[in-house]
């Protein structure tokens, strides 16, 4: 169980938590939702990309008949902001095992003109329908012990630079990716993590999408700095996570003309594979 | 050289083929395409996704600033048939290096209605502006020379149950990725093949779109048998591909709930890794 969590008084619960609170989307109606982004979520002044997709995916979960998103692919158009967005959805197709909707998040510029941020895609349906066989080749990945690994609760609060985000997540990196951090990148476009989210709430299908874009960049690993903006991502989550903490992969393998690969991988604390993603990113060379 | 174009008087060229005539959309009005889908390009009754992917990619290359798709997310919705069909695209944005788009695939039912058959986001650019650095770790696929390898060209002609499909390519695939061909599945989720058009014309970035979906399905090898269709299919083209055949690999790790991914990715004659694509696909278990 995350540290984070235990040291609380009373973990949050699904439902009821800072993530469930800040990803709530307020029906206006059918089919438009407001929400109010939080800065929490933010990372130097960026929202994270992977909160947003939540939100999307909250949303949509609303407007479709089925509630979990077996596949949602969401390309970013303009950097979102902290404060005020709508979400309008529509439904492309309601079936029996999936339904497919669309949805884009909208904020105001200056002048008072929607802006559009991200637009999505999305086949939904319910994890707990599928059969239970699993012939996954995939192996889960090798990470130390959380005590053996590190995160932003083990160093010291308000260093400068610290970003809103780290203290709503409980990230705790495999040393062998973390070699960035220290100035000494392995070179290789690999991050490992245990992660949770702070206040101990589980994982669901939702947080999930939050998940898979959460770790620091390959890049950093690669010997890369500065930002990596995300131009598409694609996540197929794969089976409803059990309570605990998860193990996340990213691995990149093709850094070319500017363009990078992240491949996340999310596993659940029963060893199941529950959630994989793809997401292609711009990189400026360091 | 792909034999079948060697054996013919003149190769097809890129503009001038196959695949160019039967991906061919005539602009009805601004953001209107008409296509009649050409049953050259179906597996049993089905159009295969990829070439579909590649007509609706032909219409985005048109609508939007930039020419080569550097992600497109599709969603199918319903399966297509031969015959007249309309792409409906919308410019989402426009931009100095990206351009985002939709785009929408219909027919007409029975009763005249309009079906949507598919549903695609882009983000286009120009892959001949990219600088060239390029630090992939992936390597090249290992794959028998092409006369170690077996395709439908190796098969008597006109077999009971033979695709049409299978005169359009030129498919060259790794004997030990070919088991389930004679009723021993390697029980592995990899297929690796050789891969052209069948009258010589070279890659483009859209033929790459029919390219990662042109295998026969991994779970073929995993020992399963029946249909696999795709839910969604997200291609990243990452370089021109340079003349001559391509090196597919198909790999499949997580079959479980009754989906599994198919990761894609495709070499070209120098050796470069020039599209990944992933999609999630439904299986009947066999």
């Amino acid at each position: 169980m995350p540290e984070a969590a235990s040291a609380q008084a009373a973990r949050a619960t699904i439902g009821d938590s800072e993530f469930d609170r800040d990803t709530a989307v307020t029906r206006r109606e059918a089919g438009v939702y407001d929400i109010d982004l939080n800065v929490g979520w933010t990372i130097q002044n960026a929202l994270n990309g992977g909160y947003l997709l939540a939100v999307l995916g909250r949303a949509l979960a609303d407007a479709l008949p089925h509630a979990d998103p077996f596949s949602i692919s969401a390309h970013y158009l303009t950097a979102s902001r902290p404060g005020p967005a709508v979400v309008r959805t529509d439904v492309i197709r309601t079936g029996r095992r999936l339904s497919t909707g669309q949805a884009s998040l909208f904020q105001r510029d200056e002048e008072g003109q929607e802006v559009e941020r991200i637009r999505v895609l999305a086949s939904y349906g319910d994890l707990d329908a599928l059969p239970d066989d699993v012939r996954t080749t995939a192996e889960p990945p090798a990470i130390p012990p959380m005590d053996q690994c590190f995160g932003p609760q083990d160093a010291p609060d308000r260093v400068a630079g610290r970003s809103a985000i780290a203290d709503r997540l409980f990230l705790k990196l495999d040393p062998s990716t973390l070699g960035w951090a220290v100035g000494a990148p392995s070179g290789k476009g690999e991050m490992r993590s245990w992660f949770g989210l702070a206040d101990g709430r589980d994982a669901d299908p939702l947080s999930l999408l939050l998940a898979v874009d959460a770790l620091p960049p390959t890049a950093f690993e690669i010997g890369l700095s500065g930002w990596v903006p995300t131009v598409e991502l694609t996540v197929h989550v794969r089976c409803r996570p059990a309570p605990g903490p998860l193990r996340i992969t990213i691995t990149t393998r093709n850094l070319a003309g500017g363009f990078l690969e992240e491949d996340a991988e999310v596993w659940d604390s029963t060893d199941r594979l529950v959630a994989q993603s793809r997401q292609l990113a711009s990189v400026r060379l360091g």
